[in-house]
């Protein structure tokens, strides 16, 4: 296989760095907080502005689809090669909300560079890493001579990912035609360190459901009544406390079917990481690690279904004390989701589940919302390992993999267009996504460009090789 | 055993009925609410109003007891033979809120008789049954030519009770010595039915305690940490669902210790009473029973510990999803405790339970607050015998046996004066309490005049023949 020559990649890259973080500057300057209705003007300042500079970087196809909330940018570049895979980049120019006095040690809207890292909202999440691929395509065209890229390229950048992507399906089933793409390239994840350069290879899927218990007409007397009748708090701590079995497996019958177990090979790699629990429980907040037997706790977070109580509530919640027998009581589930689980599949499981608990007297409701199915790429898919020879090639060190035990709504692309979902992301934990001082390392961004100025001829050829 | 001749009685209260209506219906007037600041002045002049009354009644000794809150009325009548038990009423004069528009067909406080009932709020719960006691110490006198009670006659009616009691311990405290009787009459309790009367023996007691559930630091997310850390809304709910065993039995170690079983008589004359389960599910706004293997539904609310989950709430409770760990999550809970248990011998017992079941990474407190005692008059106690007789005399027919499950302020009085407590009431399920048209039966109401007037006497007489 012949190689772009990574020099004049490198080259390219240094020339225009300086350029290059003007622009993520001047973008980063934009505060597109698209969960404040009061920042709308922004989302839409920030959408004009990458479709400019979408069209400066050379897209002869450039346009702003609106939606019922926030508009998101799509482009086409076309490769002089017909026969050339597709390949569509997703990623998002929205941005967390942000304020001074949250904690920042600088405006999070007025980008600073701080040693080697860039601070603002945004700079790792995501509009740093969305626009690696301006200079990184330049940088492919510039060190390979060519006049288009190597692979017919796509982008797609929302700008309702920090809300939920509420509209995001909805706008992908529309323009599916034009999305058709061979495999969708995620860049809105990172790494498992600065140390170690990682490729995700899936994220887990979303159930969710609302589960709500109604038992006496209204709030009753506990005295005179209570001990003698249903109370519907206890039957929903009673279905809570049945979710799982004594080894922390989650007990409804037909959850399981069809996972997709580990192979020996990806639990080898899991286990390769540097992983260090005492520095993960004070990530996590927490005081202990509590799990299905017989898996680690990244097995757990990354490759094993669950089901979580988001929520329960029911009777008195006020100061001091009531004595009542609560009329109802609620309990909010999320299901996550892993290859081979259909979330179709889980809802029918809970319902009939839920229908098998309930106590006489106690009537109950389900509302399901929310699925989202999950993504897993197997480790020898061409695509995947082109992704990880450009990393590896940008790093000059091997990549190692992880999962991502999150859901987003990367799924709905691979959902509707039918295509493998990837990850290349160059963010790390420190980048502190949603909090305050988030920032980017200014030499991961750049290792960023450069795995993106490799991946299209990388992508291209082994398309051409394979089977 | 010589008896008072019970026509003298009848005679006595046919001609006093007229102006004791219109004294019940001037009281009526005052919206005594303890709850709403707003008719602080209200409650005083209630006060005052029934202290005025009580000294036309004959009392020589009538007080006012200012509280932290609302104020009692105090009155002391002392029989002319030193020997004489002591009596102690306990009422109140204090009434639940209620305005028009909550559904009352008439004003509820301007009183108004309809057919042979008197609609008002407070006409049952509870004026009505402490001023039955004033026309029935003067037909007491009448028919018997005393001119003092057969029995030293006190009463104390408090002015907080549909608000809690918040200073009813201390003030019996402040007063012991003052408020000391051999028994307790409680006037603020009802009967079965219309058709059936009966005298309540005992009420259940009360223990509630909030338990509250830390785990992480603060609410997570559940893609990333979720399935891997424990989740203290799961471990409150194995808490509530491992409160009962599979016979609905409180599974609290210790719990049950020193429970006075029902015998079979009290379960016989349980079974006596004409109780209609859709009936009493219909009351209970409830659409099934369930409760303690082996116990009818009567004996599980009248005569049998109980765990009860007033609330319970943890993470999101608001509308649509939210994927996070919840970072804490609390349940209320409250136990009914019956003869022989001690409150805290089961606050010791929840606490070491509580730290038995609680997961690793997780942290509990445990707040316990407004443990009452039980309290049980055996049905051969002299005391209730003349309180069974003087029903039996009112109503012309045998009384039979009820408890009450609620647990009440009256067992402040057993506990600090030493006394035994016993109840006569005359108000029927049908009255309202705490509900739009509150009524009393008229009827019913001078059966309750009646029993006070014949009470006294046999006590006295009962005093005298005890060993
Ligand atoms: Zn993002
Ligand atoms: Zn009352």
């Amino acid at each position: 296989m012949s190689q772009t020559p990574d020099s004049a990649v490198r080259t390219y890259i240094q020339h225009h760095r300086a350029a290059f973080l003007d622009d993520l500057t001047a973008w980063l300057r934009i505060p597109s907080v698209s969960a404040q209705p009061d920042h709308a003007p922004d989302v839409r300042r920030s959408a004009d502005w990458l479709a400019a500079r979408l069209t400066e970087t050379g897209f002869p196809t450039v346009e702003v689809w609106q939606t019922p909330g926030a508009p998101a940018v799509y482009a086409e570049w076309p490769s002089a090669d017909p026969a050339a895979p597709t390949v569509l980049v997703y990623g998002h120019h929205d941005v967390q909300p942000a304020a001074r006095e949250d904690g920042w040690d600088s405006e999070p809207f007025e980008p600073v560079v701080r040693g080697d890292r860039l601070y603002a909202r945004g700079a790792a999440d995501d509009k740093g890493q969305v626009l690696f691929h301006t200079l990184g395509v330049r940088a492919h065209l510039a060190a390979t001579g060519r006049t288009a890229p190597a692979v017919h390229l796509k982008l797609l950048i929302e700008g309702e990912e920090e809300s939920g992507s509420p509209h995001f399906r909805a706008l992908v089933e529309e323009h599916a035609g034009r999305l058709a793409a061979d495999a969708v390239i995620v860049s809105d994840t990172g790494m498992w360190s600065e140390d170690t350069p990682t490729v995700c290879t899936g994220m887990r899927g979303l159930a969710e459901c609302e589960i709500r218990l109604n038992g006496p007409d209204q709030d009753i007397h506990s005295g005179s009544f209570g001990g003698a009748v249903p109370n519907p708090a206890t039957a929903a701590a009673r279905l809570v406390a049945a979710l799982h079995d004594e080894h922390a497996r989650v007990a409804i019958p037909g959850f399981y079917d069809g996972v997709v177990e580990l192979t020996e090979r990806e639990r080898a790699l899991f286990a390769e990481l540097p992983f260090d629990e005492e520095r993960w429980l004070r990530t996590a907040k927490s005081h202990a690690t509590h799990g299905e037997a017989g898996h680690t706790t990244l097995e757990r977070i990354w490759a094993r279904p669950t089901a979580e109580v988001n929520g329960i509530g029911g009777g008195y919640q006020g100061p001091g004390s009531k004595t009542i027998v609560p009329s109802s009581a609620t309990v909010k589930l999320s299901f996550r989701l892993v290859a081979g689980q259909e979330p179709g599949h889980v809802e029918k499981a809970v319902r009939a589940w839920v229908a098998d608990q309930a106590p006489a007297g106690v009537r109950h409701e389900i509302t399901f919302s929310g699925a989202t199915r999950p993504c897993l790429t197997p480790l020898d898919h061409p695509a995947l390992q082109s992704v990880v020879r450009a990393m590896s090639r940008a790093f000059q060190q091997p990549v190692r993999y992880t999962r991502e035990g999150g859901s987003g709504p990367a799924a709905d692309l691979q959902d509707v267009l039918g295509a493998p979902v990837l990850f290349l992301g160059i963010s790390v934990p420190s980048d502190g996504w949603h909090a305050p001082n988030e920032k980017v390392e200014l030499d991961l961004l750049f290792k960023g460009v450069e795995a993106s100025a490799y991946l299209w001829g990388d992508l291209a050829e082994s398309w051409r090789d394979a089977p």
